[in-house]
């Protein structure tokens, strides 16, 4: 059980800067987050495109953006839980908040902040009829839980993450047979793992096959393959005893719904002076919120930040007046950012 | 008269960033400020000072950060109309906002933008008894005021327009005596600045008196001089027929006060969903304004543009809706940031 002064849910850009602002209030937080890195959608849905309305920053993609936030939280050294979801939420008699991850970490913490924007990343499932029954024995999503020594894994995808199970898996040899099915035989991916595929293909090691999958193929409970309808509009059968499903994440609100949080239209309502929800203690930020006039935009999440940092500070530091200080200009906040004072007037 | 659909009242980052904003949304803006130069705050405090909690802009100095938001706002090209102070607002029987400067120039809006700050900078006065009956006539704050041919000239300051003002007098050679008062022989101005000094007063061009004024000497509605504190606690006179203050600027509300705006401990009062004031039609972002939770920071002046921006595009394009469109994915916001479709998936 860990204790903190403030749990953020969620490391994307919003959680990122709750981190920056609560850390110049002096609230040290943790930092809990589905997927295995930070950066949410910027970096799940457009890590290599450009923004342009971030203010004072004229143009930047969205993985800079991230790496931006990431230098300038780095004072407050967050500590960061990867790869684990908040699955539960729940009062103490004090006032404080009991959280729960789905790894099993366990959080007190006096105050929390939803920054969960459109939900946790979940891997995009194959909605085929029966997948459901295979999920984790012959369907999976990560390399890991494939138990794939000697079987023939078929590998479903197109971009990056799928290229690069199949080439994991062909290099390190173990399986019987690796097939990277995909719509079209075009992989979006960085050149060097392009190479790195037609080699192994030319080698023999890696097999394409271009079509949709249309039905599972099943026996006494067991995997046989995939039916799936070919370029030419045929269908046809191809064997595998392993489905690695790779087709990208999408998010998913999760538990979230059930924690007694008032809703509206799947947000999380919130006041627009303390970005509080309707539980105390507890305040939403980001594109998770919602609010009259509530724009889904970099721009509105980092002001929401800011004010549920004031917000949270009275509650965190009960009694003391919480004074508005410049960076520019205050020794304490200079101390805290790790920064000499600066020379001139 | 111009007509536009869009005024915004101060040219400080808030007021840029409005202009970006609008922008975005196919507004164009004209934009008036009582100081020569863009920036407000950022420039006349702390220029050279470093910011550390721009979102995603780790550190940067005031004038870096103005610089950054001129580049943002090229795209749309507003019109400057600096060293004017808007001085009046009045409404038109068509929804429209008149607007005039101390200048003389009119603006007929469709929507104005009170991004006013602090209030616009103005030079700080000589607070002596018997000054103000003299400004104009003896006392100036502006060079070109001045009606310096062979006159003794006191200039006032200890900072870089002092300098200036002093140098360029004696370098241009009309004034009878050129002196320089501050409180001590020490003064704050780039080294070329101070280089220039020093040789001039090696040459007996400019005279400097270190002191503080105490008190005015005139006769016959005439100005002779100053009685001045000098650093050994003594008050000795100081001969001048005419003297140039150039203590700093300090922001003054000014006619704003006067528009019938709602008003809290002079400042204006907005809604949260629109940042609208009392008036239609006519938004206040930034400093100037007033809500609950209000926290007068940069980041949340960006926020409060754009939630105006969105607010104010539903009254220049009426019945149309207003989506929001992300600009890394959208071609119209492309087109209108001047950025050719980015390539990539
Ligand atoms: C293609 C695209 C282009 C965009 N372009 C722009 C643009 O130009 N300008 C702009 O301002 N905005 C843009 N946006 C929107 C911007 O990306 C979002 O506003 C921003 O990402 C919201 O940040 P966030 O931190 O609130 O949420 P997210 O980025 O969604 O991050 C939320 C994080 O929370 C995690 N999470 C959720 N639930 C849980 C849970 N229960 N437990 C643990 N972790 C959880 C998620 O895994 C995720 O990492 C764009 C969005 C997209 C998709
Ligand atoms: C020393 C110092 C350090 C700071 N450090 C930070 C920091 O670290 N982080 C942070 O977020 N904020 C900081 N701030 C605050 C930040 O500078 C302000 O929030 C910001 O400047 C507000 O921008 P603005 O555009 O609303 O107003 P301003 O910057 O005040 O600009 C307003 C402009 O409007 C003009 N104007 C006003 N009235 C009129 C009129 N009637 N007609 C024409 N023009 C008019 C003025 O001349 C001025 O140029 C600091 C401020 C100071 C003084």
């Amino acid at each position: 059980m860990i204790e903190t002064d403030a749990l953020v849910i969620g490391a994307g850009p919003v959680g990122l800067f709750q981190v920056f602002e609560l850390g110049l209030l002096g609230i040290s937080a943790q930092v809990v987050d589905a997927l295995p890195h930070v950066g949410g959608q910027c970096i799940e849905l457009y890590a290599d495109k450009p923004i342009y309305d971030i203010p004072g920053v004229p143009v930047c993609s969205g993985r800079e953006l991230v790496e931006r936030l990431q230098q300038q939280v780095r004072p407050f050294a967050p500590t960061l839980h990867l790869g684990q979801e908040v699955s539960a939420l729940q009062p103490q008699p004090d006032g404080r908040w009991q959280l729960r991850t789905s790894t099993g970490q366990a959080f007190l913490a006096k105050t929390v902040f939803i920054a969960a924007g459109v939900g946790a990343f979940q891997p995009k499932r194959l909605r085929l009829e029966g997948a459901e029954a295979l999920e984790g024995r012959h369907i999976h999503h990560r390399l890991d839980s494939l138990p794939a020594h000697g079987q023939r894994v078929l590998v479903l995808g197109g971009e990056a993450p799928a290229v690069t199970a199949a080439l994991e898996l062909a290099e390190a040899g173990a399986a019987a047979q690796v097939t990277l099915l995909h719509r079209k035989d075009a992989f979006k991916a960085p050149t060097e793992l392009l190479a790195r595929l037609q080699a192994l293909r030319d080698a023999g090691r890696i097999q394409v096959e271009v079509g949709q999958p249309l039905a599972l193929r099943t026996a006494d409970g067991g995997l046989q393959g995939l039916d799936i309808l070919d370029a030419a509009g045929q269908t046809r059968p191809v064997a595998a005893d392993h489905l690695l499903v790779r087709l990208g994440l999408s998010p998913r609100l999760g538990a979230l719904a059930d924690w007694g949080l008032a809703l509206e239209r799947k947000l999380v309502t919130v006041d627009t002076a303390r970005f509080e929800t309707s539980l105390p203690g507890v305040y939403a930020v980001g594109d998770i919120n919602h609010y009259p006039g509530k724009r889904k935009l970099l721009v509105s999440g980092f002001h929401e930040a800011t004010l549920a940092a004031f917000a949270a500070a009275e509650r965190v530091f009960p009694g003391q007046p919480i004074h508005l200080q410049y960076t520019t200009t205050s020794p304490k906040l200079h101390e805290r950012l790790g920064v000499s004072a600066p020379t001139g007037d």
